[in-house]
This record gives C-alpha cells, structure tokens and sequence, in this order.
C-alpha cells in the first residue's frame, strides 16, 4: 500500500452540498484532492481508472453548479463515477469498489439516492436524462424532488444509435435538458467511425485558447437561449468553435468545445446553463483519460481498466495466470481458421481487447471490423456480409449481444444466414457484477428455429468450436464461452468441427446423470468424485449443444438412470428448459425420472468473484453434489438444505 | 374486381434486364403502366399501397440503371417492394400478395434473388448494404456475383439509432455504397423528432425547379466526387440545396433534394453515381406516399395498410367486424385509467394508430409521447419516467420490443423500476407473416428477475391486466394481447387489479388440465367441448402470469389429474418451460405426470391468416383435442397422429 495522499479539504466534503460555500479557488485545490484520492482508493481494489481521472473536474464543477440528488445527475455507462461516489458520501467505502459487498464499479440506484439512474451499458443517459425532465414538466414527485437532468456521456458512446434516438426525441420536445459530452477521443478502445472524425474536426479547427478566453470573461458571449437576443453572438461563437453544426441540427443548443479540466471554463459555463437553459443543452467538454496520472496517461488504454497498482510507479499487480485466457484462445482459433479461410472476417462493437479481435486485427487488419459502440449494426452488418458470401464471426459479449437481439430474430435467424456468434463473457462475470452477467443468451437464441447454439466446456472445446462454427454455412450458429481463464487443459493442435447436435459421455456411472452445458463442467465433475467417495457415482456428460440437442444421449442418459440433472451457466429458458420439452413431449415424465435443472437464480446477483457468485447461485460443487443427494433421498442426514 | 389496366410495356418486362433497351420516354410509359398495375393489384389483395406508389419511379429508375440481381437492392422494411415484386419476375403472383402460399408482402431471400436481403423490421437496409459492399471487396463470390449495394431507407426510418450507426460505420469504411433516402415526410405515422424537422428545413430552401434545370442540363454540377477537382461546382450546389451537412458529416457524399417522382431526376442523378462514385453516396429523394392516386394521397396515412379496394372509389371493403380489437380495448382502458391517475404516461415508436395510442393522444396530448422508431430509446426513456415518478406504460409490437431488449434487462428490470409493457401483435399476427410473429417475449421476459408477466384471455381479462399494471409500483410488470378482434366477451364498467400471481379455474373437470396462458383459451375451451363429447371432461385453467406463476394452482392441477398440458401463443423458453421447472423442482415429475407444453413450432411461419398459422403451429383446438386423446392414450383408433 501506497501512503495515502493528504485531503484537507476533501475531508470537509461529506456532501455536494458541502461543495456551495467553497470558493472557485478552493474547488481547484478540492479537484486535486479528488485526484490523488482516486488514485489513491483504485491503487487498492483496481478498476477503471482513466475514465474517472477525466472527470475529476467535470464531477467537482456539477455538483458545485447543481443539487444532487434534487438534480440528477446520470453517468453513461458509469466507468467514470469513482469521483462523484467520493463526493457523494460514500469516500468511506471507496475501497471496497467492486468486491463482495463493497461499492458497486457502477452507478446503482440502490446504492445511493446521489445515484438517480445505474448504468454499465452505455448510451442510456440521455434518455433517462429525457424521461426525468418529462417526469418533472408533468409533476412527477420522486423522492429528492425533481430538479435538472444532466446527462454526461462520452464520445465513444455517441456512436450508439441509442443515443441518437435520444437527441432526436429530446431535440423534438424541447425540455430543458442538458447533456455534457464527455470527449476524450477514447472510450475503451480508441473511438472509431464517422462521428468520431467528426468530433475531431470540431476542436481541431477550434484553438481553446481563444475560447477559453471568451468563457472566463464574457458570459454574455455564449449562444441563445442564453444570451437574449444574441443572434449576432451565437453566430460569433459558432464560427469560432466550428459550429457544432451536427448537434444544432438535431435540435440542441451546442456550446463548446471547452477544456474539461479547466474550472475556470467549466464552471461559468455550467453556471450559466443552470441560470439560463430553457431547452436541451449540449456542452461539448474535452477531456484527458487518465488525466493527472503519468501511468494512465501513458498506458494504452488510459488505464481503462487497471488491477491493483503502485502509485508511485504505476505497476499493476497482476495474478500470475496458469492457462491461457478463453478469449485468448478463441482469438488465436479464429486467426488460425482465418489463414486457411480468406472468408472468414470479424467484427467487434467497440471491445477489440475485451474480444481478443485485437489481435485478429494484427494479423489480418482489412478482415476485421471495429464498428464502434453500435450491436445493432454490428449483427445485420454480419448478415449482410454472410449473404454476400463471407464466413463473418460477430464477437460480442453475451450481455450485449442483447443490444442486437431483434437484429439476430430478423436479420440473422428468419434469413437463416451463416453468421458466427462468438459470445464472451458468458455466465456470471465477477467485479463488473449484475449488468455485466451473461445469463439470458442461451434462452434468446435457443429458441429461434434454425439456429446452432453451443456452450464450450473448456478451452480446447472452444478451439473446436470455433472450427464448428467456421464449417457451418446451414444457418446461425453461436458459442458461448466465459470470461477469465480457461482449465488449463491440453489444447489441440487446431480445432476440428465437431458433429452438430452431439454431446459427449465424460464419465459412465450409476443412479444419476449430471447432464453440463457449458463450462460448469469442472463443477460438475467436482461434484461427481465427492459423490463417488459417498459410494454415489454419477454418470457426467457435456451436452456441447443446446441446439440441436443430442435427443438421443438425453434419453438414454434418462432411461438408463433414476435421475437426471443438467447443469448450465444461464437463467431459465435455455438448455435446461429444452432438456425438459423433450422429456415431456417424449412421453419420459409419464412414467417418472427424477429430473432437475439447475440455473441461475431468480436474481440479479450483486458483484464478487465469479466463484463467490457461482456459490450464491448455487450452481458449484458443493450444491451440485447437494442437490443429487436431495433428489436421491440420500440427504436425511445433510438436513440443512441449501 | 375493377378492369385490369392496360400495360403494352409492362406487359414486355419479365425481368429488370428488359427495362436496358427502353428509351426515357419509354421509362416513363412504364412507370405510369406500373403505377396502374400497383394499385390494380392491391386492390385485389388489400396490403400495403401508398409506399409503393412513392416510389413506382425511383423502382424503375433503379432497375433500369442498376444490374439486380448482380447489384444488391435492398428496399428498407420493405412495405413498398410491391412495385419492385411486379419488375422482378413476380408480377404472375402479384395478385398473391400477403396471402397463404402467396408472395410474401415483403422482400424475402427465399422468394427471389431479386430480394437480396428481406425486411420487415425498419432501419436495417445501411448495415445489411454496407455487408455487400465489404464482401464485394474482400471478394465474397455468393450466387449471381456481386456488384453494386443500394440501400432504399424512409425518412421515418432514419430516426432509428440503427441507421444512424450503420452511417457512423460506412462513413468511416469509405466504401462504394449508395443510399436513397426516400423521403416522403411519412413513414407509418407522420415522423417526428429533430431529424424530421432537419429534413424538412432542408428542403424547404431548395425549390425544386432550381436543381431540376441543374440536374436535368448539367451532370457537371453534381458534387463531388462526381466531377473530379469541382470543389467549387460542389459548394455551388450545397447552397443551392442548403446542404445535407448532417449526411456529409457522418462521411457521406450528400446529393439532393431531387423530386423521386421525376425520372428526368433520377436517372441522370442515379447514372452518374453509377459511373462515378467511389465512396458512401446519399441521394435525398421527395416523395409522395401515395402518389398518382387520389384516395391514397388524400388519406390521412397515404394508403399506408389497406383493404381490398375499389380501384375507381378507392372504397375498401373491411370486413364487418363483431368485437373491438385487443388495441382499441387497450386504449380505451388506458384512458381511463389516465383519468384517475395524473401520473400515467404512454409511449410508442412510431406507431400511434396501431398501438391505440393516437386515441390516448387526442385525450392527453401533453402525457403522450412518440419516440420515433426508436424502440431502445422508447425503453429507457420509459424507465427514466418511471425513475421521476410516473407511471409509463410502453406500448410495443412484441416483435419491435426486441429491439429493446437489453434496455429492458439493463435500464428496467436490474433497477426494478415499474415500466408498464403493453405488448400488442403477441402471437402469430397473419399477413404479415414470420417476421411479425410476437413469439419470443414471454421467454424472454419471464426470465428477468423481478419481471411480472401477464398474458390475457380475452378483451376483458385485458381490462382488468391494464388495471393491474397501472395499480402495481413494485417492479416491471407486462401483458401481452393479440392481433385482431376481441372474443366478444362483455367488457367490465372498469378494470380492477388482479392478484398478482394467481390464475383462475375456467371448468372443473377430471384426468387431464389444460392449462392456458393467453388467448389460446377459446381454443381451448373448443378442444375441452370436444373432449367432454367423448367422455373426457377436462380441467380448464387460465394461468394469467407467467410469472410469477400461481404455484398452488399448478400444483394443485398436477395432483389432482392425470396429466398436465399447457398451451401459449409463444416459443419454447416462456410460459411452459416456468411451469416444467416448478413442476421439476418440487418433485411432481419424480413419481409421473403426463406433463406436455404446447408451444409455437420450432419454425418460421409464413403468412396465411391467424386461424391457418395456428393450425399449422398446432395449436387450434383440434390440435389440442388430439393431443389430450394422444396423452391420455385413447387414440389408438385416431391412428393419424399430427
């Protein structure tokens, strides 16, 4: 541990509203403070650094201009709120961000009422934003009151179509609203599209000093509604910023772009759109990821996402791993497939680390597509891509493949086009908590007609599932597969396709059938040696498919035992559930089967490590081993049921 | 029947290569002989007539400039393919149009490759263009080769974020790719939001006339990169046209406005793209919806839907219709229950009139909102309302909410805010065939923790369901109701909240429970008459939640009879697979229970009407008689099992 930084001032703060006698002195000196205490608290628990470092000043300046909770204040995608929890009295517990029981990486209602609208998806703020400023126009009467809504979000997460769907209805309804854009050319991976370059443009043609000059002394040059009858004024600002052209034509009044991190820009400017705004409000502010951290600074990814660090030198402190990660191995799968298949392209919304496309990108950079924060397009982009004849793998995570849903219903399923899905982060994911779990894929997909959907039991399953996929030109086709590292499992020399609809018998036994889709196997095989030691010794088999399903490896295992329990990494409606179908309409409940299925519980399951969460949701050994001794009768002893 | 028109030259076009050796003049000719034949034919069909009319020219513009199949015209959500059916080998079926086994209303993949990627869903078309237009260069060889990629895209269906970041995507890939926004200042609804109000300023200032003689005289004047080095012939033609600076800032090259119904426009304009462009081209064409016909053009929805139609009246012959629709009893009960409580809102995406929100709207203008095609959006933005107090119901097709599905997990379900779902076109709605089908939502709905999921009966159950909504502040709640008229049951004074979580016995009976979810309980009861003539009196059950379910209830069921079946207008993952699980979980199936789940098949129906789509599900009464005699073992002499 570092020494923590001296916070004389920041100490007085257990509120924003302990932030109104300050002067604009001392909330530079309260900005550095929060600074260092960032830095500080992330050296501890790890987690996403740089983009809170970008906002130090932007958090001190809001909730100096405005009232929270009264006001609402709604980080996009939230990555950035460390400094606002520390303002908004929760510095006590700041270090416990993102572990068990600690401080949630994200905004979360339920935290804190200084929290009005969770998020860890992006592009949301703006219509949640839109949906406040309704409620307080109609009389809406939460608690807290109903002031401002203020939206931050950042460039990256303007590529989102959602949050264009919010300018687009918020510049048609004219409510008083404002959004700040968070611009800091760099939301996870650097940004990439059109409106990207657009933003550029903006602030290349726009020196700040010039701007900077007009803000700190004339108020009264900023653009209507704020300057009454200003006309000649806006014009003048517009020309001098380049306009901001794009936002005013979508109904906004654009101010900017300003320094994010000069309080002496941001506070006027934030003074006079609190004192003055009638309509939507754009602040277009420009930032630094990483911003007062030379480690960050520097890094690649602006210390995006950072483990436990040193602060004087910046080194992370890092596990040492014992496998390769799976999406390590599903990326280097699919370079493999790749060289022997000019076809085969990949896209990722905006995550080439996160997806391992990164370095598909190296290897084959005019095949791989990064089409920024954008599901929806990324899924009918991969179909239009397959039905003019390429092999398209569309990598996702499992919780945002659901951003592209109907894209997959309509685009992908009803045209049965050959799209790969290669979804990550399937299953409960540890820090990132509730918003980040991959729990609904397998029932959202298992159900369209025509579709492949498979769940990888280990990392050279993977491997041989990415060669699945890659073979499959019939229709969709999905893999799953979880975050971290694999089993550490000898892996093949390269991937071979295996048959469609096919599971595999891991172990033969007696009585009971643990039937796992997906990677609980290790849990599943667990279970059976502890069993096997109580003289119970299950027959383990990995199901591989959802669907198809081996029909008749399911009915075998059901007629050859007198239980049958599947196991999987998903909520109701998947695998599970498509296992019971076919008992029922096979007519094998008729005569009595033991059948259980075991998946994720019916609740959003706060953060932790995977494991400790696995263990909440009753889907490890020790409850798979619990749950055969139930159904067996065997567990009159174990009274204490799970 | 009206007398067919006369067509000499359609009547020579088998196929677009025919349209290569006619004249200009004879274009013309063709394009009044299309019209005629359009509105002949939808006559005949009933179907969608006025956006086929808007766009008779630009359809043979397009196939006498491009190669189709070759170049890939892919018509967004596809309502006004009728024209483009009749040029492209169809026109022998066009008088099929929406029916069983005839042409799909809609571009569809496996009618014909002159549809090379269907639609129904909006906003889809950029993305699926900017696919061929990748594989193109990565050297994609499908059927018929490929060439060019033409997306036709409605200004309504340009306020969708997907088409906004299919833009963002292709403006940074610079590829070759042509977009036609057809803008007829209409899509389903008359548009709303910012861009519409963008579209409209930017044709306000450019007279038609000026940029007619500039684009019929001089090619030279079009922008770049048409005419090389014409930097100032570009700005000449900017200001004339006032800009399309939005487009040009996303990386478009932006040509426009032209009058879509002037071929003297449109050819040259499509020509020289044709020749020329080397990167993303939008071409800004006006439209009519409805055009060249008089009671289409003068109806408030341009002839949007219609019935079968008198072709010199333009009188359509609706059926006489005995009950009111599930969407207008929706309405009005939201009405009501608007007038007792102040804090009730309702949105829908752009579909005021097929929700019922128009008639909420006439009578709380100020509580009502249309979003836009904008489903993401529309989700959030309820969520945020519900965040400030109020009362939101979202009123979607269950098709389109699949465009919001990650926003009800993330924005909705994980903060529990109470978003009301009104879910309309739940189950197999006819002539709009597969991709309409409301058949996913309970599966995935009723697997979200905290979700309440309600389906109703009939008209007064739905009474009593949006009462329930209205009353329930705990979480996110949802009921689902079909196309079409109610059952023609009496409808209550008022809706009274239900017991959340309790079902309802319909008739006692003995050996086997039916036990339905939704509207499928006529049928039903039609199967249980059946059964009670052949000495079979079953149970007759209304489940009304999904979740949660009604435990006692089911478990009652199960111990009370022989065998157990459920029946929904949903896919496999919803209502049935809820109950398999309890059931499993309590032990039900360990000493035997007949237990069958009667769900959507795991296909995509096309369209016929409601009563042959379900017939074909197996789902009708019939179905339903056969399968209880099947469970109970007494149809061996019914040898012919479906």
């Amino acid at each position: 541990m570092s020494e923590r930084p001296k916070t004389p001032l920041l100490d007085q703060v257990r509120r924003p509203v302990d932030l109104k006698p300050l002067s604009d002195a001392q909330l530079h000196q309260l900005a550095r403070e929060l600074r260092a205490e960032t830095i500080s608290a992330v050296s501890e628990t790890g987690g996403h650094l740089g983009a809170g470092l970008g906002v130090v000043e932007l958090t001190v300046a809001l909730h100096a201009v405005f009232d929270a909770p009264r006001d609402r204040i709604i980080w996009d995608v939230s990555h950035q709120c460390y400094p606002h929890k520390i303002l908004t009295g929760r510095r006590d517990r700041i270090r416990t961000l993102r572990q068990k029981d600690g401080l949630s990486g994200f905004t979360k209602r339920s935290e804190s009422p200084f929290d009005p609208f969770g998020a860890a998806h992006s592009s949301t703020s703006i219509s949640a934003a839109l949906g406040f400023a309704v409620a307080r126009d109609l009389g809406g009467a939460p608690e807290h009151g109903l002031g401002d809504a203020v939206a931050v979000i950042g460039d990256g997460a303007m590529s989102a179509g959602m949050a264009y769907e919010a300018m687009n209805n918020a510049g048609a309804l004219k409510k008083r609203l404002i959004v700040i854009l968070n611009d800091n050319e760099m939301s996870i991976a650097p940004p990439v599209g059109a409106m990207s370059s657009y933003l550029s443009r903006l602030y290349a043609g726009a020196p700040f000093q010039d701007f900077k000059a007009a803000a700190k002394g004339a108020v009264s040059l900023l653009p209507q509604p704020f300057q009454d009858g200003a006309r000649r004024a806006k014009d003048l600002l517009k020309h001098m910023t380049v306009g901001g052209t794009l936002f005013e034509e979508l109904g906004f009044s654009y101010i900017g772009p300003i320094d994010g991190h000069d309080l002496d820009q941001l506070l006027p400017v934030l003074r006079t759109v609190h004192d003055r705004a009638t309509g939507p409000v754009l602040i277009h502010a420009i930032t630094k990821k990483g911003k007062g951290y030379a480690p960050a600074e520097t890094a690649r990814d602006k210390g995006h996402g950072v483990s436990k660090f040193d602060v004087v030198t910046g080194e992370q402190r890092k596990a040492p791993s014992n496998a390769p990660s799976y999406t390590k191995v599903f990326a280097r799968a699919l370079i493999a497939q790749a060289a022997d298949d000019a076809r085969i392209t990949a896209v990722t919304a905006a995550m080439p680390d996160g997806t391992g496309l990164d370095l598909f990108a190296e290897r084959y950079p005019s095949r791989c597509f990064d089409v920024g924060i954008a599901e929806q397009h990324a899924v009918t982009f991969c179909a239009g891509m397959a039905a003019g004849g390429l092999r398209p793998f569309c990598a996702l995570y499992s919780t945002f493949l659901q951003r592209g849903y109907d894209q997959v219903v309509h685009d992908v399923a009803i045209q049965r086009l050959p799209v790969r899905f290669a979804i990550d982060r399937a299953g409960l994911v540890g820090a990132d908590g509730a918003t980040h779990a991959g729990a609904f894929d397998v029932a959202f997909l298992a159900n369209l007609p025509g579709f492949t959907v498979m769940a990888a039991a280990d990392e050279a399953e993977l491997m041989h599932m990415v060669a699945t996929a890659a073979a499959h030109d019939e229709g969709p086709i999905a893999f799953r597969f979880p975050r971290g590292e694999g089993e550490g499992v000898d892996l093949p020399e390269a991937g071979v396709p295996l048959e469609i609809g096919k599971g595999r018998i891991i172990s033969d036994g007696g009585r009971v059938a643990l039937l796992s889709f997906g990677t609980r196997l290790s849990e599943v095989r667990r279970a059976a040696e502890a069993l096997s030691a109580r003289g119970i010794r299950p027959t383990v088999a990995d199901a591989r498919f959802a669907k198809p399903l081996d029909r008749e490896l399911i009915l075998q295992l059901a007629r050859d035992h007198e239980a049958l329990i599947t196991i999987e990494e998903g909520a109701i409606g998947g695998f599970g559930s498509h296992v019971a179908q076919l008992l029922a309409e096979e007519g094998v409940f008729d005569g009595g089967l033991k059948y259980r299925s075991m998946v994720l519980p019916d609740i959003f399951i706060d953060q932790a490590s995977p494991a400790d969460m696995y263990a909440t949701a009753r889907l490890d050994a020790e409850h798979i081993e619990r749950k055969v001794l139930q159904v067996l009768g065997v567990d009159k002893l174990d009274s204490k049921r799970a």
